[in-house]
């Protein structure tokens, strides 16, 4: 196959933060850094390490400052999640290069999410924006349940654009539409993206998409088709909020890799690198998780072989 | 959301072949039964019901004419697949409306899965088509790993083309182009779809798309774009090639309905039955199935919130 221009992808690595934190059990720190070490080795430039949240609410990432401490720093931008001020504060102390804001884009939702309506949230908008500026560190907005809220149901445009215009007016450099539970579909991608690009055109933006209903994988080809450029992804497809009835993980980063690269575009990833962690991956968590490159492996049946015999081997 | 003009897609369901084949264990013939019939009350109008193969190779369907005397006739049309003249015999004469033939594009695979090479195959080919149309009964002719194959990597598109011609040279009313074990991306199917249509304008064509990649989803959504409106599915999202090493299954028929009729388009198909009966099907056979719209539920929160306290009920 003739490759075309190799137009590149920026992936956003989102295991550590969206599939530790959903993971029932503490994954202890230093595994978390073993498979991050080998998430850096396959090339990911840009990672949501962690979340500085209450350790009440979610002891998983309880760890957030020390995992910070231990990460190697070269070459990666870690963009932990923060919910509000308190944990911007203690993500950029810790050394975040970056910090990404959620709020959803209903009340349902956020309150669910972080306790507090969409208004409240929006009040601790600026102090964090404020903070993140007298540290030099850029913020990204995110925009959760963007194509479709699990309490409410459709939900209204506007409170998307409402709430990328905060972001945007608080100077964020990237808005992060999310389908936090797997309720968008291909036309429902095209017609958000198309408005949003319409009303915020040089705000880059970047897709967030949950597996739920099977149909994120489009969802993604979808956006490509329209310029979407970056996603977050999750090795090996783990995550999904603790806050949605029966979540479904993120699209996997390896399987995400193996298409763009095949259709010819350049994610400056390493698939037999992912392939690899997500298989360690496994191993640490004693579960199978939803990847299917990880269990089929590449393309090329010298190399697929290989992956099969050595998974044949461990079962 | 507005809908646009809706569209017919056809789906059959394959799943009492693809996936009833694949499945280690035998499938008492009332449990297959209770599958189908609550795939006809979900709205299937056409179903790979069985195939006639050796039932020392694949025993697992050794019940396929017994089954084919026992399922509904009406409103249904029963395409089983043979792999050869002896099973055509078979199919016909327990009652099949239409044959499915199989040929894959490379010798690898055709040996691998009918020990033969596809010269051979070819050479029964005539005698099927004359069989069939001395009944009365149309034929569509399969092409297996016209995307790739699992042995020689990359097929040539060539070989797909020449089966293509004899398919539609003996009288095929449609041709199956599979991609038997997801080794296609969007970019492939656009190419090979775009040259099919080029060179076969006036032929029906159909797309049966399996998942060992994660990609399914995204390879029938390029496909709509570029106007197929005909798609193998199973239910659950079951199935895979025996003679693959860890196929994955065809992408789940509910996951395709949902995000179909979310589009706008108009399969004619029940989703809600479709979820009950994939339900059932994961209680017959034991084990969680890939489908993931049977675990989320419908998009509509109140539907969808009755699935979930369901499924938590049974944990």
């Amino acid at each position: 196959m003739e490759l075309k221009s190799r137009k590149k992808i920026h992936i956003r690595e989102v295991a550590p933060r969206d599939g530790f934190q959903s993971w029932p059990n503490f994954i202890p720190t230093d595994k978390k850094l073993e498979i991050i070490r080998l998430l850096l080795e396959a090339g990911i430039t840009e990672m949501e390490t962690t979340a500085f949240v209450s350790p009440n609410a979610i002891p998983q990432l309880r760890d957030a400052a020390d995992l910070m401490g231990l990460v190697p720093k070269d070459g990666c931008i870690h963009s932990p999640l923060v919910p509000n001020l308190k944990g911007a504060e203690l993500a950029l102390d810790s050394g975040a290069d970056k910090l990404v804001v959620v709020i959803s884009a209903t009340d349902a939702h956020n309150l669910a999410n972080v306790h507090r309506t969409v208004k409240e949230s929006l009040e601790d908008l600026q102090s964090i924006f404020r903070l993140a500026k007298e540290r030099g560190k850029p913020v990204i907005g995110a925009i959760a349940v963007a194509f479709g809220c699990p309490y409410q149901g459709d939900v209204p445009e506007d409170s998307v654009y409402r709430l990328a215009e905060a972001y945007i007016n608080g100077g964020a450099s990237c808005v992060i539409l999310a389908d936090t539970t797997g309720m968008a579909t291909p036309t429902r991608i095209l017609q958000l993206l198309g408005e949003f690009k319409n009303r915020f055109p040089q705000t880059p933006y970047s897709l967030h998409l949950h597996n739920n209903r099977g149909v994120a994988m489009a969802n993604l080809y979808a956006a490509l088709g329209v310029g979407a450029d970056m996603f977050d992804t999750a090795l090996g497809g783990i995550g999904g909020c603790p806050n949605v009835p029966v979540a479904a993980g993120n699209l996997p980063t390896e399987d995400v890799v193996f298409m763009l690269e095949d259709m010819g575009y350049d994610t400056g990833l390493d698939l037999i690198k992912l392939i690899g962690a997500a298989r360690d991956l496994e191993e640490i968590l004693g579960q199978t998780l939803p990847g299917q490159v990880m269990k089929s492996g590449p393309r090329d049946p010298r190399l697929a072989a290989k992956y099969v015999v050595a998974r044949n081997r461990e079962c």
